[in-house]
């Protein structure tokens, strides 16, 4: 069973639930998880695992696989327009792994350096591939509320931050920036015309593809206007290269093209449209369908 | 390096921290970290995994597997005195395994049985052994607040839910109650004469000396008063058997002998003094260091 299918079958027991965990706002199935606490207060939750052999080789430098673990799950928090509040780590460890106070030295620096301490973890021996499974804990933004993947309208323009596209064969992967300035700044900026939003780890095709269909409605990208890495000469593979940790967001009204405070480039990809699927049109003027471009993580 | 002198070492770096993370009431060290809302909530967390041919064998059923990984982390939020808000589960999957739709329908069965709705989760594939990592979220008792493992005084007794012993030989550890209601109801009944408290996962030696670790105490059990399950006929093993997921915890003044809303057994086991370590006076009037007993998870 791939990732996807089992994510939606999760999602479809969690629907099944109850009404009375009156504290759930969002359940699986978005980004992050959303919380109400007792007094009204919101909290982001999502945790992300990273092993190696499938999300950083064998040999990676130990302060890059600390880097990465984190980078990825605030990834998750940039994704809704959050800030990091702490996280939670554990770590699987091979017998033969002598780098354990190393990697938990990094791994407080790089929590430090995020302002997202870690609060807590778990370690045990395995037999297996390390694996480090961080937990972010975070707060949306207090006016904006948290951005969901479902909030896109027919209407609305496709953006996305930075440049996509060879991220792992160029090493960015491990060196990402999260966009969480990005993803505050939108928020403030735009408020209540910012409408859904997602971070790229799998793809623009397939992660646009999350919005269309999280939203219930069509996303059409323009091959012609995706902003590439200059190592990334095709466009497709723009599209369909994973981890490249950018938002991707639907607006409506004017957006700017950069992020004042960061520099990052925010360039419009296509449209809402109503229907259902994302599709990508290239140069040729013919249209494929790019939510089953990219790749599965797992 | 072993998990103690680790989690130590994570200990030592999140002390020296900037005091600017003012959200975080208890960091790494305790059963779970306390974080504050911007409103003055506080809210429980805690991490723990759950690897196949280390915390159960392979071919344990897959609903087993589900209910340890959950009751696990839930019997963290006991041990604080804290109820369940939700949880988040990261599965790695190794590619033989065929049975990741049965185990997160279990999960959620599970999840939802014990209030405690998953809200999020991830899920990878491994050539490593099955591993789950669950993340709960709770609430601290709303009078007491959180129950520490370092508010034991000199003075207290020292208590235990339950009976102890033969968890892994008898497969209670995949079947045990996490002691939510007893940790409540002790919040309930004792309030500020309730001192310390800790989940016995390591043993009650490993685990009582944690308490006297964080508290600046001495722990002195007695082997004659430890209560065991029928299948245990040695004081010893009773301390040192890991995986009980029964409560320890240090209190002043009368102490029910057993919990009204579930019959749980509470006993008292031994006294806090003032000094360090954790000493079990055995029927033979000798006594021997407690807190080495047991054994060290991971």
């Amino acid at each position: 069973m791939r990732e996807s299918e089992l994510l939606a079958h999760i999602y479809d027991r969690s629907k099944a639930l109850p009404g009375s965990f009156a504290e759930v706002v969002v359940g699986p199935g978005d980004d992050c998880a959303v919380l109400r606490s007792a007094s009204g207060d919101l909290t982001l939750l999502s945790v992300d695992q990273l092993i190696e052999g499938r999300h950083f080789e064998p040999g990676t430098p130990t302060d890059r696989i600390a880097y990465k673990a984190l980078a990825r799950s605030i990834s998750d928090l940039a994704a809704m327009g959050g800030e990091p509040t702490a996280a939670l780590a554990a770590a699987a460890l091979p017998d033969s792994f002598r780098d354990a106070d190393a990697l938990f030295d990094a791994m407080h620096m790089v929590a430090a350096d995020f302002a997202c301490p870690l609060v807590g973890g778990d370690i045990a021996r395995t037999t297996g591939p390390l694996s480090l499974t961080v937990t972010v804990v975070g707060s949306p933004h207090t006016e904006r509320g948290p951005v969901l993947r479902s909030d896109a309208r027919a209407g609305d323009a496709v953006f996305v931050t930075g440049r996509l596209g060879g991220s792992l064969t160029s090493g960015r992967h491990l060196s990402f920036s999260p966009r969480l300035a990005e993803g505050g700044w939108l928020c403030d900026t735009l408020g209540d015309r910012l409408g859904a939003m997602i971070d790229l780890s799998d793809g623009l095709g397939r992660d646009a593809g999350r919005i269309a269909l999280a939203s219930g409605v069509a996303i059409e990208l323009d091959a012609s206007l995706i902003p590439r890495h200059p190592d990334v000469t095709d466009a497709l593979a723009a599209v369909s290269d994973g981890e490249d940790y950018e938002l991707c967001f639907t607006a409506r009204g004017e957006v700017p093209t950069r992020c004042p405070q960061t520099g990052t480039v925010i360039t419009r990809v296509g449209w809402v449209v109503t229907g259902s699927g994302c599709t990508l049109r290239l140069d040729s003027g013919q249209t494929q369908d790019a939510s089953e471009l990219g790749w599965e993580h797992g």
